[in-house]
């Protein structure tokens, strides 16, 4: 094992960021390309596989790769393709990526995932969900992504595209708007854009003091600082969200019985904050049987490196 | 394959039905003893092996009986055993069920679930879902009950316990208090006590015209006459169960991408009312991906086969 190698790419909307990845979890080397200056995936692949090829050389490890993992907006694991994934200008129809890839790298194999699935995977391998078989891994970035681990495997389900968490129902009547376009989705609340929203939501519905009245444009950060500093409002924002967040995570438990619920993202970086809200509506919300039972936990990946890591162990599995 | 058996046990909280089954789902005899007389599992569990071995006498399936497969309320997959059912006099402790079954039937493997688990294995095996690797069985009876097949495998979760959809939010604000305690659940509207709980409900609450008035209780079944026959109001509660359930089945499969959900139970005779409104409220409920894409099925076991088949299911894979 401590001879073989992996690759791990994350392909996000604004930048990819590859890495070479030893058998420990560490990062040997990284490297990054632009995502988005590509309207066709041939040129983009053409790029993304020359810069793979230049860091498997600048590491030492030619001939000691066994393959490349992949975490994508909309990577779909049984057919390795990324499919209308909106914030990529090249993924908006159909795309072979992982064949493509393949094919510009010498057959070398590749898997792909989408990026809460292979975050789930990277907990598992590297992180703070090892040694568990049955977890949800839970993103809480710009939205709300998740990866579901059941006796040890991600949950694809039957096309591929299970574990779509950030919008199941956190409000029932009169919710907000998701980006997806349905009402009341958890990730309208709960990401760090929802923060946002409950921020601004808040502020123009009372006349309660809060240092945010004084910011131009208000993002989760701000509310963060600002309950660092004790502003009640902004602590408040952080409590109604747990509160949302270990609500839906009751049903999720009652769904999977997990052994943990593992929280990653930049929102997760408020933690001092969410726990204990939410683990006061998660145990006030599930059955008798799970009451105090289940773990809400956070990411022990390093932040830089997670994403790579997190596709990175999907190659492990090839 | 053809010349091995299993026997199949559907412990209930006033009977248990026993059942030889051969490799086609054929229920080759059956028979049925009390589960209520007993305080202590030990007599029960004395009885049950007996009317077994006569069972097996009499379908001259001696010598060629592969194992027993049992569903019962709170039956633990992992652990064999059986606990805190409150219907079973016997079983509100913590019950080596299988241990105890087994070693009665001279070391015949057992393997025990609970009822609606053996109910997803059966419709896998026998039934609706036959050939189907990803899928939710729904049982709609006294209760709401659920099992999850995610990969050609029931989902047990970390403690066994996995798969208690009737137990998730159908309602978040003012719900009904539902038999486990908490209020809202799915299993307070949608199952034949929660239709009933609806139909007393709304005649208390409105001066609509029904032939329900003139009766002094009602149960679920009244309300399925009364929709026959076209009383509007028993239509009504139809249409709402159906959206109930349909809003409550977008989010599973935001969770496990199944290719279809499949519905079991004295309720789910009313399909013809429920079958509309679910697939109404579940594809307005879903990420547009799997907007028509995911099938409401029936189970298609015979209805007094079905539990036992069911739990015979479980011994094949022994």
């Amino acid at each position: 094992m401590d001879s073989t190698f992996v690759v791990g790419i994350d392909v996000g909307g604004q930048t990819s960021k590859i890495g070479v990845v030893n058998a420990r979890g560490t990062v040997l080397a990284q490297t990054v390309i632009r995502t988005d200056t590509y309207d066709q995936v041939e040129p983009y692949i053409a790029e993304l596989a020359e810069a793979v090829k230049k860091l498997i050389a600048e590491s030492g490890t030619e001939g000691k790769v066994r393959g490349i993992g992949v975490g994508a907006p909309n990577g779909n694991y049984y057919t390795g393709t990324i499919e209308n994934a909106p914030n990529l200008p090249w993924g908006r129809s159909r795309v072979e990526f992982s064949k493509l890839l393949s094919e510009a790298m010498g057959g070398l194999p590749v898997a792909l995932t989408n990026d809460a699935n292979a975050a789930a995977v990277g907990e598992m391998t590297y992180g703070a969900a090892r040694g568990m078989k049955n977890f949800i891994m839970i993103t809480l970035g710009t939205g709300v992504g998740s990866g579901i681990v059941i006796n040890g495997e991600v949950v694809y389900g039957h096309d591929g595209f299970a574990g779509e968490l950030g919008h199941t129902a956190a409000v029932l009547n009169n919710g907000r708007t998701c980006g997806c376009g349905k009402t009341g989705c958890l990730e309208a609340y709960a990401s760090a854009t929802g923060v946002a929203r409950t921020a601004r939501e808040w502020l123009e519905l009372s006349d309660e003091p809060s240092v945010l009245r004084n910011l131009d444009t208000i993002a989760s950060k701000d509310v963060y600082e600002a309950a660092k500093e004790g502003d009640k409002l902004a602590l408040k924002i952080f409590e109604f969200t747990g509160k949302i967040l270990g609500r839906s995570f009751a049903d999720f438990i009652a769904f999977s019985a997990p052994e943990a619920i593992v929280l990653f993202g930049g929102l997760a970086r408020a933690k001092e904050f969410l726990t204990a809200p939410i683990e006061e509506a998660m145990n006030a919300n599930v059955l008798s049987l799970w009451k105090n039972k289940v773990k809400v936990v956070y990411s022990e990946l390093k932040e830089s490196d997670a994403a790579i890591l997190g596709a990175s162990a999907l190659a492990w599995e090839l």
